[in-house]
This record gives C-alpha cells, sequence and structure tokens, in this order.
C-alpha cells in the first residue's frame, strides 16, 4: 500500500493551487450546476463558433522552485549599476519595514480600490497622508490620491488647465526644461485634440498666446528657476500655471503655491519606491482648491458615517471618467494605490526635518561634486542647482560616458556634447568619485566645506507637513504597528473573495510576487543601457510572446500602465494607422450603450466622436442598430469598442459579426480586454476579429490590485497595426509618440504576470478559464430562486461573472443595492460590483482562485440576505430599522446599547461571517453626500485622532 | 530657513529606530523618573565599581543600506552546492506561501511563547497540528511541540528512558546506524549522568545490559531496518525502546509505534525548513501514553475556557524545569515553534497523499541512482534502503569527492572508502546525473522503470494524518486565509509591548530579518566543505569578537541553539577544566534561591549536587550565606551560577565578592546571560568575574522568539576555559563533545544578531541600555503609588526591568496575579512574566524598543486595574463578579446576554484598550487543570471545528 503511485505532483503547486476548487469539489459543483463535466459546462457556455482551435501552448507548467530559479537566472542578466542618470528617476532608499510591511504584505497589496469604504478606512487613511503631503510640499490645496507617472500627470495638467482656463487660446506652452518624455507624453496627448504644443524657453513666454504653460524645477538639465512672473502673466491673460517639481527638492525650494501655480505634478518615485526599470510609481497632482471638481484621478476626502463618527471615502466620484462617459475629459481611473502608500509612509519615516535633511545632502553632495569637476577645469551648468548639473565635455562625450560606465556608473548623454548627473539619496561617496575618476579626476569626496548652491530667493520659507502623522513616534516599533493597524482595518483578499465583476479578483501567489523585491529587478533605471537590462529584455520579448498566444495578436506593446491607458493607446494606434492610409478623417466610434465608462472616455481623448449602439434586453449588442450605424457613419468610422465576453457576462454568438461589419465600413475593432479571464486557452480576441486589444494584467494575470494599483494594460495588435503602436524617445524612438513616462511601463510588476504564466503553462491558463466559468455557474445556481441572475447565454450559462437583480428589493422591501452590498461587510466579504453594467444589480466574479467553501460561504450570506429581505417584504421585520439598513455593523454597535428590532447576534454575525475569526468595519455606513459637501482631502487636526480614539 | 542643517542623520534608521522614545519623549520621562540627563541616570542605577572603564568599540552604526550590502557581500562568500550528504539534513522545497506568510510574518515571527494560551489560540493550533502530524507519522499517542534538534532529541530520549525504565541497568545502547554527531551528543549527554554509551551492532544487542537503546532508521548508511525484535527484547527486561526515524521516510516505512516503539526522535527539517547552516530545525519526539508526564518539552494540549468553548494552551507544565529545578531531569525550556509551525504547514499543503508522493519520488529517484552506479559495476549499499546509499570506491574516495564538487556537488565522505548520497526533495534529474558523472558515468536520469527497494515487510500499512486539517483544500488562496487567521488570533510585537521581565522583547527589525531568506545563508547543509561557507566563517568569527568586547570574555561557542543548553555547555566546559586539572571531583553548585529554574535543572545535567545560596529581603544574594556555603564545599566547590543583575533586577555591589570567593574556593563562575540587555556597553560580566556566560541572542540580541523558538545560547569563556568549549565530530573534533548537532548551533540566525550589532554599533548598543533601563524606571516611577514596586537598588531605582507587588490584592479583593495578567489582555497587552521570580509578582521588562506612548498606554492599563481593585477593596465593585475576574472578555461576551454588574464598555475596552484596533481573545479565560485532567494533545476530531465555528 506505501508503495502503490499516486497521481500526485508535488512540484506542481502553483498550477493546482491558483485553482480554488479541489478536484472533489468541482465534481460536487459540476452536480450543481447540472454539467456532465468541466468540459461540457465550457461547451454549453462557450460557443462552439468562437472556440480556439488548438490547445493553449504556452509551456509546460513550472513548479514554483523552477519558477524562482528561471527567475534568478534572468534577473542576472540585468546588471544594476549606479545610474546618475536622473530625468524623473532617482535612487532611493526604501525602508526594509516599508518593503516587508506593505509591498510584501498581502494585506496591503492584494487589496481592492477602496470604493467600500466602510472596509478600506486603512488605505484610505494612508492615501490621505499621502494628499496631506503633497499639498504641503507643493503649497497647494488640493491633491488627489497619485496618477500613473510623471508624464501622464503632465498631460492630465494640460488638459485640465484647457478645461478651467477663461483663456481661449488652443495652444500650450511647454517648458524646454520639462524632461523629454513628459514633452513627448503631452505632444502625444496634444495633437489629438487639437492643442498646438509650443515647446520653449520661459523667458520668452509669450502669455496670451496660450490657454496655459508647464514649467519644471529643476529643470531636465538641473535648472532651478522661479516662474512666479511667468504664472503672473499667465494668470493675466486668464491663463493657468503648471508647475512639474521634485517633491524632494520642495523641501528646501519656494513652492510651486508661492509661485502662483495652480496645478502642480510631479514624481514621488524618490520617496522610498524602487526605480523598477520605469515602475509602477505614484505621480502627484495637486492644484487650487477652486480646481478640485476638475482633478483627473482619485480624490480622498473626510466624511462621516451613520454615527457621525469621522470616516474616509473617495470623494467628487461624478468627477469620473466612469460617471462622465463620453463627457469625459480623462480616462483616469486607476491610480498607483500601493506606491503612493510607500511613499506616504516613507514620509511619515522621516518626517519634514528627515526628509529635508535627505534633500540637503544631496545638494551638498552635489555641490561636492561640481566643485570637484569645477576645480579639475570642467564647465558645469547651471550655477544654481538642486541635484542635477551638466558638464560640457565636448567631443569627448562618449568617451566619458563609456569611461562611466567602467566605473558602473550610468550618466545622461545631452545633446552632442554634454553629459547629466544626477545624485540621490543613494548616491555614496565612493559614487562620486567614481563619477570624478570618469573625467579624469582623482580626488576624495571628503576634503569640502558644505556649501549651498540655491539662490537666496528660491529658499522655501514655508512649513510642510505640520500635521502631527509627521512627526509620530518614527522608531520601527512604533511603524510597524501603524501599518499593521492600518492593513487590519481593511477586508483584502488575504482574508476574503472579493467577488468583483470586471475585476478579477485573482490569487497574487506569493512565488510570484517574491522577484519584484530582488535588487537586480527593482533597482535599475529605465534609462539605463539596454545591455544592462537584457533580464528584462528577455523576460519582456517572453512575455510579449505568450500574450500574442494567448490573444491571436501578432504585436505588444508593454507601455500602456493601466487599463484605461491601454485603450487609449490602442485607439491611438487605430487612428494612426487611418492616418497612415490617408484616412485620417475617420473619427467615428461605435460603442454599446453597455460599455465600460472609460470606453468612450478614451474615445474622447483621441478625439473621436462616440456613436452609442443599442443592447438588446439581453445585454448583448443590437446587431440591427450596429449595422445601421456603422452604415451610417461608414465615410467617418474609424472603429468600434466592445468588450468580450461582454459587460453582462455574455459569450455573444454575434461577435464575429460585429467585427465583420466594422471592418466592411473601414473601421478597426478594439475589443477591450477587460474579461479576458473567460477567454485564455478558449478563446481569442484577435480570432474574432479585433485588431487591437489591452490586457489587464492586474485582472487576469495575476497582478495584486495593490489597493488600486499599480495596473498594467499593454496592448496586443494584429500585424498591420504594430508600426503605429506606440514609441518612445529613450527607446528607439518611433513613428508615434509615448503615452507612457517609461518604454515598457510599470516594467517591473511585468515579473509578476511572465511568472503567473509560466507557473501555470499552457494548460493550467486554459483551465483556470474552465474553473472561473464554473465557479461563477455554481453562483449563479446556487442563488437561482432567491435572486434572479440576469443575462444568461443560450445555454443557460453564465460567462466568468453573473449579474444578480436587487432592483425588485427597492419596491418590495424598501432595500437598495447599497444596503445588500453594505450587509455583505457583516457577512464578511467585499461586495461585488455594485450597478455595473445594470444600475440596481450586483457583478460577482468569483475566479479560479476560491473555493467551493468560500463560493458557498458567499452564498449561505446571499441566500440570508434574501430571508432578511423577504422578513421586511413580509412585514416580520421593519422597513426602516432592519440589518440591511443598519449595515455594516461595528463592534461599537455591539458596546452601545442596542435598540433595534433584532438581535445583536443577528446583527453582527449573519451567515458567511467568522466567528472567532471575525473581521469588523471600523466604521459605519459612510455618507458620501456629507463629505462632498464639506470637502476636506488632507488630515483632519489631531484631537479628531484623539476624539476618535476616545 | 531651508538650508538651515538640521541633526537628522537619514541614514542612521536602524539606531535611532531600535530606540523606542524619541529624543523628546526621552527628556520627558527624565523628569518624570527625576533624572537629570541618561547618563546622570545610568549613574545612579549602575554602580561605579561594575561600570565598564572604556567606552564599547564594536564598530560605528551601519545605515540599514550598509548593512544589507555588507550582508549581501558576505553572503555571497557562501557557495550554494547541492548537498547531498544527508546525515539528518536534506533539501527541501520551503512553499513560498509558507516563508511570506509565516516565516517573513512578524505576525508569527515576533510572538511569544505561548504561556498566556488566551493571546496565543493560533499558534497553538498550529502547534497541535504539529504534534498530531508527528503522532501519526511515528504511530506513537503522544507527541511533544518540538525540541531543539534531533541529536539533543535523542539525549533527552536516553535520559527519559532512564527515567521510566524499569530495568536497573545503567548502560544505554546505540545503535551504529545513528548519525555521528546524535550519537556524539548522546555520549556527551550520558558521561555526567554515569550512564555507559554502548555503541554497536542492533543484531548484537545484549537487552538484558542496558535500561534502553536507541536505534536508527534510514540509518545513517541508509540502511532501512525493522527493530521489532529487538523492542521486543529490551521490554522483556524491562528497557525502552527508542527509535529515530526520518519521518518523511515514515509515510512509506512500517512506523516506530508499529514496531513496538516506546519514543521515537527525529528531525523535521525536510519539511520546508530550510537547511540554514544547521539551523533552526524543529526536532520532534514521541512516546507511548504511559511516559507523557516524563516527556521533555512543551506539549499542546485542549482544554477549555471558562465558558466551555475549546481552547489550546500548554499541557502539563508541572512536568517542566522551570518548576521541578534541581529535581528535573532535564533543561529543555525553548522549543523550536516557527520551526515546528513551518513543518506542520508544509504537512498540511501536502497533506498524506502529497507527502507520499514527495517520498516516493525520492525513493525512485534514489533507486535510479543506485541502478545507474550499479550497472556501472559499482558496489552499493545497502540492498534496502529509502533514500541513502553508500558506495564503495575503494582508494578513488577523494577523487569522486573532488570530482562531484567540480559539479557542484556534495557527497558525504565515509569510512576510508566509501561515498554517500542522500537525495532529497530538490535534487533534480540533472543533478542526479552529475552525480553520475563524478563517478565517471555518462547517461541520462530518464531510461528507467519505476522501482523499489524497500522490503515488504517494511511497507507501512496504517494510515495517517488522517484529520481533516491534513485534507483541507490546499489552495493557495486557503493556505493563505488560513495563516492569516491563525495569525491574527494572536497578540504578538507587531500589536503591543510584550513586557516579559527577563524575555527581552525588543524589535526585531525588517532590515536584521531579511538576510535569513537569502538563499546563500539559507540552503548551506552545516556539514558542507568549509570552503564553501566562508561568508558564514566570517560571520561568525565576527560576531564572536563582538559579543567578546561586549562581554569580557576571551573565545566563545556559538554551538548551544537555546539559552539552557548555553547553560548546559559552560557547566560542561568547566567541568572539564576542573577535569584536566586533576580537580575531576568538584561536584558541588552554589546558585542563590532566586535563579531561574534552569539553572540548577542544567547543574543536574552536568551530574553536580546543588547548594541553595539565601536571598535576603531585597532579593540579593545572601553574602554571608554565600561565603559560608562556600568555605563549608570549598573541597568540592565546582562554581557558582548566578544571574547579573539579579533575576530580582538589581545591580548587586556584591557581585565581584561572590565572584572572589567562589575563586578563592576552587570554584569558577557562571553568570546567566538572560540579563544582558541592562548591561551591553555598561559592564562587562568577565570583568565582573565571571568565568563562562551564555547569552540569549533571541533575548538581546534581536533574534526573535518566534512563538517560542528559536532561540540561541552560545557562551562567552575567559581564556582558562577556552580549550574546553564544545567540540564537534563534523568541524575538527575537539577535546569535548557537542552539546548540539550542528557545529554553530542554529547558524542562520546568527545573521540577526550580527546585523544587529552592526547597525547600532558599539555607541548604539549602549544606548539601548540606557533606554531600556529609562524605561524601566519610567514605569517603575509612574505605577508608584498604586503599587509596590520591590528590589529597587540602593539610589531607588530599578535596572531593565521592574517587578510590581501584586500579593495584596489577594486579601483585599480576592484579586490574583493571574487575574491581573488576563485583565490586561483586554486592554490589549501581554502579560508581564507572573510569579517570577517572586510569587504574585508580576515583572516587567519594557525593553528599548518602547515608545513612551507605549509605556504610557501600558501603565494606563494598570493604573485602571489599581482602581478596579481598589472599587472592589471599598465594595464598590462585586468580589466575585467584576472585570477582573472574568477577564479576559471576548467579543462572545458582548454578543451574549450581559448580565454583568458592570458595562460591555467597562468590561471590553479598559484605558490601553485600542478603539478600532480592539485586540480580542478568541477566548476566555482557559482552564490548565480540566485540560490536564482531560488530556487530548493531538487535533480534536472535525466536529469539533464545526461546533466552535457556530
Amino acid at each position: 500500500m506505501a508503495f502503490e503511485p499516486t497521481d500526485y505532483l508535488p512540484y506542481d503547486f502553483a498550477n493546482r493551487r491558483h485553482i480554488g476548487p479541489s478536484p472533489e469539489e468541482m465534481a460536487e459543483m459540476l452536480q450543481t450546476v447540472g454539467a456532465a463535466d468541466l468540459e461540457a459546462l465550457i461547451d454549453e457556455t462557450v460557443p462552439a463558433s468562437i472556440r480556439q482551435k488548438a490547445p493553449l501552448e504556452t509551456g509546460r507548467a513550472m513548479s514554483e522552485r523552477e519558477l524562482l530559479h528561471h527567475m534568478r537566472i534572468t534577473a542576472s542578466k540585468n546588471e544594476v549599476f549606479t545610474s546618475l542618470i536622473g530625468q524623473g528617476y532617482h535612487g532611493t532608499v526604501t525602508p526594509p519595514a516599508i518593503q516587508r510591511n506593505i509591498l510584501e504584505n498581502p494585506a496591503w497589496y492584494t487589496a481592492y480600490t477602496p470604493y467600500q469604504p466602510e472596509i478600506s478606512q486603512g488605505r484610505l487613511e494612508a492615501l490621505l497622508n499621502y494628499q496631506t503631503m503633497v499639498s504641503d510640499l507643493t503649497g497647494l490645496e488640493i491633491a488627489n490620491a497619485s496618477l500613473l507617472d510623471e508624464a501622464t500627470a503632465c498631460a492630465e495638467a494640460m488638459t485640465m488647465a484647457q478645461r478651467v482656463a477663461k483663456s481661449k487660446a488652443t495652444a500650450f506652452f511647454v517648458d524646454r526644461d520639462c524632461h523629454p518624455q513628459n514633452i513627448a507624453v503631452m505632444k502625444t496627448r496634444a495633437a489629438p485634440l487639437g492643442i498646438e504644443v509650443i515647446v520653449g524657453n520661459p523667458e520668452k513666454l509669450d502669455a496670451e498666446q496660450v490657454f496655459g504653460a508647464i514649467f519644471q524645477y529643476p529643470g531636465t538639465y538641473g535648472h532651478v528657476r522661479d516662474f512666479t512672473d511667468q504664472i503672473t502673466a499667465l494668470h493675466e491673460h486668464k491663463g493657468i500655471g503648471i508647475v512639474t517639481a521634485d517633491p524632494l527638492a520642495l523641501t528646501l525650494l519656494k513652492e510651486p503655491g508661492a509661485m502662483g501655480a495652480d496645478i502642480a505634478v510631479g514624481s514621488t518615485q524618490r520617496f522610498g519606491v524602487p526605480l523598477g526599470y520605469g515602475g509602477p510609481h505614484a505621480a502627484y497632482m495637486a492644484c487650487r482648491d477652486a480646481f478640485k471638481r476638475s482633478m483627473p484621478g482619485r480624490l480622498v476626502g473626510v466624511s462621516v458615517d451613520s454615527h457621525g463618527n469621522r470616516a474616509y471615502r473617495l470623494a467628487l466620484q461624478t468627477r469620473e471618467q466612469h460617471i462622465r462617459r463620453e463627457k469625459a475629459t480623462s480616462n483616469v481611473c486607476t491610480a498607483q494605490a500601493l506606491l503612493a502608500v510607500m511613499a506616504s509612509m516613507y514620509a511619515v519615516f522621516h518626517g519634514p526635518k528627515g526628509l529635508k535633511a535627505i534633500a540637503q545632502r544631496i545638494h551638498r553632495k552635489t555641490v561636492r561634486l561640481a566643485k570637484g569637476l569645477e576645480e579639475a577645469g570642467f564647465k558645469v551648468d547651471p550655477k544654481a542647482f538642486f541635484d542635477t548639473i551638466t558638464v560640457d565635455v565636448g567631443p569627448l562625450q562618449a568617451a566619458v560616458l563609456k569611461s562611466a560606465v567602467d566605473e558602473r556608473i550610468n550618466l545622461r548623454r545631452v545633446g552632442e556634447t554634454r553629459v547629466g548627473i544626477t545624485l540621490d539619496e543613494a548616491t555614496r561617496p565612493e559614487a562620486v568619485e567614481r563619477v570624478w575618476r570618469a573625467f579624469g579626476i582623482t580626488r576624495k569626496d571628503d576634503d569640502f566645506t558644505p556649501e549651498y548652491r540655491v539662490p537666496e530667493k528660491m529658499h522655501r520659507t514655508s512649513d510642510y507637513l505640520t500635521h502631527p502623522i509627521f512627526h509620530m513616534n518614527r522608531a520601527e516599533t512604533e511603524m510597524m504597528r501603524y501599518m499593521r493597524r492600518l492593513g487590519d482595518r481593511d477586508l483584502a483578499l488575504d482574508r476574503a473573495m472579493i467577488p468583483l465583476g470586471s475585476c478579477t479578483m485573482k490569487l497574487n501567489s506569493a512565488a510570484e510576487m517574491m522577484p519584484i523585491s530582488w535588487r537586480e529587478f527593482a533597482l535599475l533605471h529605465p534609462f539605463a543601457p539596454a545591455d544592462q537590462a537584457e533580464g528584462y529584455r528577455e523576460m519582456i520579448a517572453d512575455l510579449s510572446d505568450k500574450l500574442c498566444q494567448i490573444t491571436g495578436y501578432d504585436a505588444l506593446s508593454m507601455q500602456p500602465n493601466s487599463g484605461a491607458q491601454g485603450e487609449y493607446a490602442g485607439l491611438l494606434t487605430i487612428a494612426a494607422y487611418h492616418r497612415a492610409r490617408g484616412e485620417g478623417h475617420r473619427n467615428v466610434c461605435l460603442i454599446p450603450m453597455s460599455a465600460h465608462g472609460t470606453n468612450p472616455a478614451s474615445a474622447q481623448m483621441v478625439g473621436w466622436k462616440v456613436v452609442a449602439v443599442k443592447s438588446d434586453e439581453r445585454g448583448d449588442i443590437d446587431l440591427e442598430d450596429f449595422r445601421a450605424k456603422a452604415q451610417q457613419h461608414a465615410e467617418a468610422l474609424a472603429g468600434c469598442m466592445i468588450t468580450y465576453p461582454s459587460t453582462h457576462g455574455v459569450f455573444e454568438e454575434t461577435v464575429m459579426e460585429v467585427c465583420e461589419i466594422t471592418h466592411r465600413h473601414g473601421g478597426q475593432v478594439y475589443i477591450d480586454g477587460a474579461n479576458m479571464n473567460a477567454m485564455v486557452g478558449l478563446s481569442r480576441p484577435g480570432d474574432l476579429g479585433g485588431d487591437v486589444s489591452h490586457l489587464n494584467l492586474h485582472k487576469t494575470f495575476a497582478i495584486p490590485h495593490g489597493g488600486g494599483g499599480p495596473g498594467m494594460g499593454p496592448i496586443g495588435v494584429k500585424a498591420h497595426l504594430a508600426p503605429h503602436l506606440p514609441g518612445h524617445p529613450e527607446d528607439g524612438g518611433g513613428e508615434e509618440g509615448p503615452v507612457s513616462a517609461a518604454p515598457y511601463g510599470s516594467a517591473s510588476i511585468l515579473a509578476i504576470s511572465w511568472a503567473y504564466c509560466l507557473l501555470m503553462g499552457g494548460e493550467g491558463l486554459t483551465q483556470a478559464t474552465r474553473v472561473a466559468i464554473l465557479n461563477a455557474n455554481y453562483i449563479a445556481r446556487r442563488l437561482e430562486g432567491a435572486y434572479d441572475v440576469l443575462y444568461k447565454g443560450p445555454t443557460g450559462r453564465v460567462a466568468h461573472e453573473c449579474i444578480i437583480d436587487t432592483r425588485p428589493f427597492s419596491d418590495s422591501a424598501g432595500v437598495s443595492v447599497d444596503d445588500i452590498a453594505k450587509r455583505l461587510m457583516d457577512c464578511g466579504f467585499h461586495a461585488p460590483t455594485m450597478s455595473w453594467p445594470v444600475a440596481g444589480t450586483l457583478m460577482v466574479e468569483p475566479t479560479e482562485s476560491e473555493s467551493k467553501a468560500e463560493l458557498d460561504r458567499f452564498c449561505d450570506a446571499m441566500l440570508a440576505i434574501r430571508e432578511e429581505i423577504r422578513a421586511i417584504e413580509e412585514g416580520r421585520m421593519d422597513r426602516e430599522n432592519n440589518p440591511l439598513a443598519n449595515a455594516p455593523h461595528t463592534m461599537e454597535d455591539l458596546v452601545r446599547e442596542w435598540d433595534r428590532p433584532y438581535s445583536r447576534e443577528q446583527g453582527c454575525f449573519p451567515p458567511g461571517a467568522f466567528r472567532v475569526d471575525k473581521y469588523w468595519p471600523p466604521v459605519n455606513r459612510v455618507d458620501n453626500a456629507w463629505g462632498d459637501r464639506h470637502l476636506i482631502c488632507t488630515c483632519p487636526p489631531m484631537e479628531d485622532y484623539a476624539e476618535a480614539a476616545e
């Protein structure tokens, strides 16, 4: 008996472990859903016409150990030099406590976007700290909770300026001292909107000509300038003044607010966030209070809960693209939450005094570096600088760069004769000496008297980070506990299923997460010489290849660093294709009514006209209407944007026809990849007729949501579009401009998706899809009878998610979808997607990662909620005062006098809720309207904390 | 203003961050304690006579970044070869989810020993899983919660056999197929106890001659034998049969219980615990039910709480050394909790089917390896094996070993002509091929049919791991949540101060913890050739050097892997010294009454007679009594064991006189290093007259407690004792035998203490001591008036801990020290050390890591508790039904009917308790006696879980 072989594959962890239900559980579940086996279920669910013909061949599954071995070999092909290239990317020291307790802690990295504030108070507090930090450092009243990168933040500021400026000008001025990638991204963004970009010397600014201008300090070549005069002039002509500024420099330098700036943007990367070959990092945006309703991105604000206690939540959501759709002026919908949290913790760790000291040291080091060069006879520019200088070496540029590389240092090539050097927190004295050696200078770094090279009038005179949170005790013990407390307030994937339709909250496995902490992935500058990044190149090439196989596309761009960014890049690619064929006039985009709001928003951003196509009562595209609209706009048809399977979670059989119609009228087909988790291995958008798709690597390919970012949204295209993919000035240029600051977007987290693909292999990836579909059908079947499941396919199956109708309860019991969502918190769950794509419904996507036990816990909770609704319907429970209306219940509810017509037990421990391991929302239901009426987006005074603590 | 330099040292994190109070807080605290400045407080506290003369010069403090750089360089000097040496240490695959969620998670690694069961339910459950696993695999009824290593477990089994055997024989038989280090440690342990060790062939066992015997399978050279006959013979002669067995092999092989074994021991290292150049790993011990009260080590058992709910706690504590003192038969007091938890999770991850499959694969690989060798004409031994074979290569031994090393493979040197090879879970097919190449064979690993080489009668026929916990869903999502849930049930340093007197629960900083996960530290076999471990050697040498400087000793042994082991090793060293001088008769040890129970227990283990010395009413050694006893036993005086500062937390001025008296009468002085945190940088035991001390690296030098281990207890000695330090057969031999299985004990965690020393520098280490003393004095002062603080020094100061008298409340209010300890849980604290060194008191040691805010939170809680006691005293509160008697309060108390004479609020949220971040003990007060009466030490049936969940 002992030697009877088993079928267990001990090395095959990841593949099996990514898949929640055990084989035995799957058998039970198949019985429940009434399918003979998994393949039969898939046959019933996914129409034969759209199935891919051959099995997915992306390689066999690796074990976790093999994977880590493979990743180590790849990592070793990246060479970690000291990069003093600057250009918006700096060496920084990530405090190990932040690395371990935030970046490597599933409580933080597996959290979802804080749309449900009651279970997100921890990260909302951390993000409010971030906003306070940005607002303080920039001297502007309102800051958002981060943007994707500095370059896109510049572009967002530009379009925001256009919205808020009273000037009627259509040109926009860009300081030639902005970083080249920022200028390039602004140009990309400006073109389709008809904004003329004037790049020039701020001294020469003609304020009347433009609706706004952007200036940068320290400039890309190091200049530290005061833009007060330019901004005053802009204001005189009803224009908007924008400033890009390094937040660390702002601890020493006169802040944008003091220059009169309306908007400030920049990157908080150097606040402890690893370079990661370009990202992810959190960019910031701050503005004057008057413009807050025009600001893109997420904004955390302070409100109250139903007991009047302070509570955080996302504010002013009506500004956002998913509500404004084609009226949206930006498609920004994700942020870089995890990185913003890290940056905010870095500021909490150091406090204002510490940040200032770090900045001073960097500056003094740079002064020493400059003096060493000057004393050796080199010409150093500029006179006034913070951390960046350039040296004119004439024809020796190549020689100096080469000799720096021999010292394992990367310097920046500037023009034909200059070399740029930017120092940072991590630069050691011996690195300065190595730089000198690259210039042929032999000397020690210790024979200088401290000196500053910032003119008096540029010194900062105002306080910053005065809030007590930035003056807390900084012993690691206290910091560790603060991070733990905040993390504990939130409900993330490490405690419960997050069944968010369209968001695919799947396992982010430990093995996949580990390599991103490795220095060979973490410490590379995005503009480091290509031969130092061979590991990255190899990884990106292989991942691209796998994603092409998965999607049926021919080429891929890794540049877009969010899903919406991917949409935008995809449409730009289509537009460029039309232009190249002399059909640049094509500007109509057909989008079904049921599309996600980012679709029309993205179309708007490329200057297209959105024509809505009806959906039928089953949520499918109305083919007749589609055909009619395509015909009607045939001349101008640029393309269509569809989601597959549809946002209603249905595999529409008509998809190929839709594509065919679009192509027939000269359009290109954009297939939104949000629902790829229902397709991988079973069906390929490229085979269906798609010309371009973006992939949400943070949905389908295991990158964690990080509490609201990072995301990655690479796009795949057919061969004919490949020449029109985004280019990048630092990576071979290309015909088209870049959409992101870095050539490969948030490159470091590509390692997660690559690891996921390697661990799963082709068969594992396919099995994940099958089980995701099984899990959704299991939930749909278990809830049947109690709830109506909308939008099933013709065989009664749903795809990888299901929509549950809660609209009837509004009349029958006065119960809203919100009530159910909040009641689910009492049961220990994050609510499903609410009121999207259909108002008054819940869209549930369990993913393949959830076990039957967890699905059952969820179904039990939902069924118990239905019983509570029934009790209200039947008058057995009060219509106003019931567990649904009062949800979520907090620990405080248990402590205070209990005056409810139901028991404490029923209120706090409904089916689904763990007993010993109960998760308690820290606040009762949050009042969103109150918060928007009394908008506060920085940390409230400390007394409030003290009160709250009592 | 911006450029006014600050005194902030941004790179100097660790030093400042290890020290809890900020400079401002320290100023306030000094005012409270009434000291002019920190130095003045130290002068008042630490007598000038014992102060060290020169500042500690262990180098300047490194920043965290420098540290990690330095550690990386050191790590790179270790070479990770594939070690197929076996001998009790095996390659294993640590599942990344366990690594990240247990080993690298402060919720697990910063926890204390689960003496307070109400706040330790999570790790108690994990340890109960461990015991169940061991009990199942060995087929014996009772298993403990781990021992230090396999060799010491063998020795413990030997002495246990002597205790329980009815045989009067004094000899003990040891299978010559036991691992050499196990035999060596048993010999070390046997000698002072007068046990004659007979090493031989089990076939030749004369059962009448011995009180017990130990057998091993698989044997160190691979043999798989059935010892049923030998054990039967032993039983016939009232002897005890012990078996050492590899738990992985037991998934395939007939288990010790089935052979009739009374005791089984072994190592669970290969259950996912990295090699770590020797440790830490968890050894196991299991025995027949009849012997449970004689088993050393900790035992987790099932009991009930005050509401009758199931609750875990440590069982049968009256067996333990700290209670039995000089009657103790073992000094084992720590375990390897963190590693036992990892091993148990590994078993949960794989389940019985998985473990068996892993074992089968290893076996099949070994068969293929053997066949390849045999077919090439080599002579392979033995015929029946599991994972280990030897090959006789005659005079080519050195050549084969060398050619294996050229293949980056370590094989084992066996005798003069043989080579040993042990395969493991991590051995890849290409490694087998490399082994063949080392023997000159070129072939592929894929041309064999599967085959087994274990004789039928050795096949296992019984089930194991049948409990549902080993059959849970193994998706990583489920496993991650299980680990999170268990971790959340416990209160560890990542949430609150753990003010345990004598246990020094200080910060274990993230930077210090990181390197132990690096493969260069994690994956080295302890018997790998020295030239592959140069990084380790360098680290150990430098750490030894620093610890010598800190202690004033001349030489150090890193071998003891716990504090008690250090005591034992220290006394052995003294005994060897006496023997070497022809004074081997010296066998009296003076030990103050106030000593920790391990002191007399350790003395007993080296065969010494313990003579107790009185303490005066201030807790100090009664010098007169000491002098008198020393004189009385002058002829036989072996030495004394004292603790400094005393276990009462006082710097006794008489310490040098005590040493002098001891020396005058020919004895040696052992100074227990438990309280070194009050001395580092201020006073050196070596200067006071100590001849030997052990250091608890897990107390003073930042190794985390891991929830009850690992620990490390290296000993420092004066030069005259250096030749008598423990040797090790695998590391140059030496005159004396080894005390631990590996030459450097739990070598991998030495990296933590080394990192701590490097980060702090000499001045930082000294400052930590000063602040530890300040923190203790601050608590003492704040509690003054409300509580009596016992045992202050002559100037009214305490050292680094203070003892609070709670005895009066027993009469005045019927409140016990236990009540206060449990009530502190309601306030969100782990209780201080209870009833030690004085019954009815609490000993509080805050350490330097705690901030003023946390100290105040604790003091507020203690003062509020005093007020509650006063209310009882004054009749305002019921003597039976009050918050103290009912503590701790659980969430369930809030839910159920509240029939208490005080409010829910007062019950559950006393001062100190966090509000939103409240920690809830998962159970009410645990009934220890009930559990001991109804002893259950394996997982209870699943129905119980279901009930508990309801």
